[in-house]
């Protein structure tokens, strides 16, 4: 397909599609996902190849101002979790054949800091952005470094599809409040229950985001944002889709938190959007309005909102459906059937 | 678990859900997927075996009068197409594992009835509503017990998930004209492009299901509601739908032919209801209103309008993905994971 320009591609793409046996347009959003997947790989038979999962973690220095419903020291008893297995993006993962790589990118561990997780460990947790940056532009510059690290180093260069997912008690915050920062969208419409708040919580929870956004500048771009407001997994995440975008890959987006990364990289890198896969919309009410921000129409709307990637994973066979229709089904001439009246036919 | 009452079960399920390792209600629907799941079967521990998708094909004397986008003879053309392996159903279904059953319930063939299909034909399809009936009260019958004899003998007895789909030019009519009949919904919103009429096309297929509905009286069930609008793939798998809900197993229902299908089917026996799950809300403009009629949520939403069943087969994957999360993710208790505090969160 070298030879072919995007027109080109582009046509052949719809050609082969429309001449599936099927009504035209029949297959809905999986015909729209088939003509993503062969641009992105340039190709008319596109594969999937060695599926992955990264999960970044961190902690967060505001999660110490009550902005969860949970305690913090759950980021690395979930970290744990993930490691043994026993965590919603293992069982996700295991039942569709996905590989999870586990980031640790600053969760505070009670301890020593165990075996087994990927090393990328910025600190105990970002700064609490109630009073002063998140991190240091230097750290900004390690975080996107490590991530793009992780894509280089720990994926199967035969992974052709990368999802991204994250953990940490604190991070829909971040994520609120980088929104906030990258779009036109007020804060208020940024910020929801996160893991589970409601009432009071969740009006402590957007007075203390409106006091964070108050004591800080307009970020002038998304390397600014993530300095004021973090977090370590979402700048990792952020470095690692761009390394991942650069090596052709499907990126496969999550929910909320996730979403907010490819915003600051798509801040960095606008191309980037052509990549990206939305594959569910998180029931976090800010998702709703940052996939209309970017135009984005997610594979899924089951109202999850766990993170770790589980969006992804639970939207992967959808992606492979639309693979193997486009592979695997019958041309109306191989098959010998008749098409429809082209008059009669309601045109998309 | 036969000794739990079902608001024993339904507790326990929700114990077990809720000290899963995630904010309580983070999986959404596949959350109340599972309860269901586990309702269905009675256990805390549901499972999926020997998947199976039964596609019921037939003609319509309707579609001589110009109702659908497509030639009559494309409905012999697309079932030997399934039987060669080559459509939408099969590659969806070969990616996900699950077995394709077709029967022919009466398909207009234009030579002879090739070997492969499994043989309950009515007949060269219905005759023309316009005209009178589209079979008697006896065929309905025949129907309904060949239906039940397809789950009865070709589905493997492991089988506990079964999808149903169809194939038959002009059966997007039989299905509007049947949701007319069993519904308070006006005929005019029951209609749409079936594969893919538009402008005059649809006006032409308005009018003449108008006419068709007007020389009937109003039936007074479900039964009656078949002899007059057909067809014979829609009764049969009325009675596969009733035996396979009579057998225990779980019901994946497809689009709008055959959510007409399961329309028919809680007419004659409402608790089928309990065992139905809705995978994909099809393009097709009444579908939308037959599932609130039904208050039913699809799993997916993905604009497809094929039929085959392939809305099952797309879906079958996210129904395995409530059972994962429900058998394989670790409790707060195994994974030494710290609860949310329950004031803090969100009750729903």
């Amino acid at each position: 397909m070298d030879q072919l320009d995007n027109s080109s591609l582009q046509a052949a793409i719809w050609q082969k599609i429309d001449n599936k046996t099927k009504p035209r347009g029949a297959l809905g959003e999986l015909e729209k996902l088939a003509a993503r997947l062969c641009q992105i790989q340039q190709t008319l038979t596109p594969t999937l190849e060695d599926p992955a999962i990264i999960v970044f973690a961190a902690d967060h220095g505001l999660a110490h101002a009550a902005v969860s419903a949970y305690p913090r020291e759950v980021s690395a008893q979930m970290a744990l979790n993930i490691l043994a297995g026993g965590a919603g993006i293992n069982a996700f993962s295991r039942q569709n054949g996905i590989e999870v790589l586990l980031v640790d990118a600053g969760i505070d561990w009670p301890g020593e800091r165990p075996a087994g997780l990927i090393d990328h460990w910025m600190g105990p947790g970002t700064a609490n952005s109630l009073e002063g940056d998140a991190m240091s532009d230097a750290t900004v510059e390690a975080c996107l470094a490590a991530g793009a690290a992780v894509v280089q180093e720990q994926v199967s260069p035969r992974c052709n599809i990368l999802g991204f997912g994250e953990l940490g008690i604190g991070n829909t915050s971040s994520a609120s409040l980088l929104m906030s920062a990258l779009t036109p969208v007020p804060l208020a419409d940024c910020i929801g229950p996160g893991t589970g708040l409601a009432g009071e919580g969740l009006a402590r929870k957007v007075e203390i985001l409106t006091t964070v956004r108050a004591a800080h500048p307009d970020p002038q771009n998304g390397r600014e944002a993530l300095r004021m407001f973090g977090g370590f997994e979402i700048a990792e995440m952020v470095g690692a889709m761009l390394a991942a975008a650069a090596t052709g890959r499907i990126l496969m987006i999550d929910g909320f938190v996730a979403s907010s990364a490819l915003l600051v990289a798509a801040n960095l890198q606008p191309q980037i959007l052509d990549s990206a896969i939305f594959c569910h919309q998180s029931g976090e009410p800010g998702h709703a309005r940052l996939l209309a921000y970017l135009q984005a129409e997610p594979l899924l709307n089951l109202k999850m909102r766990l993170g770790e990637g589980s969006g992804c994973a639970v939207a992967y066979p959808i992606i492979a459906s639309a693979v193997a229709f486009l592979n695997d089904m019958a041309s109306f001439a191989e098959a010998g059937v008749s098409t429809g009246e082209p008059e009669a036919l309601a045109t998309e």
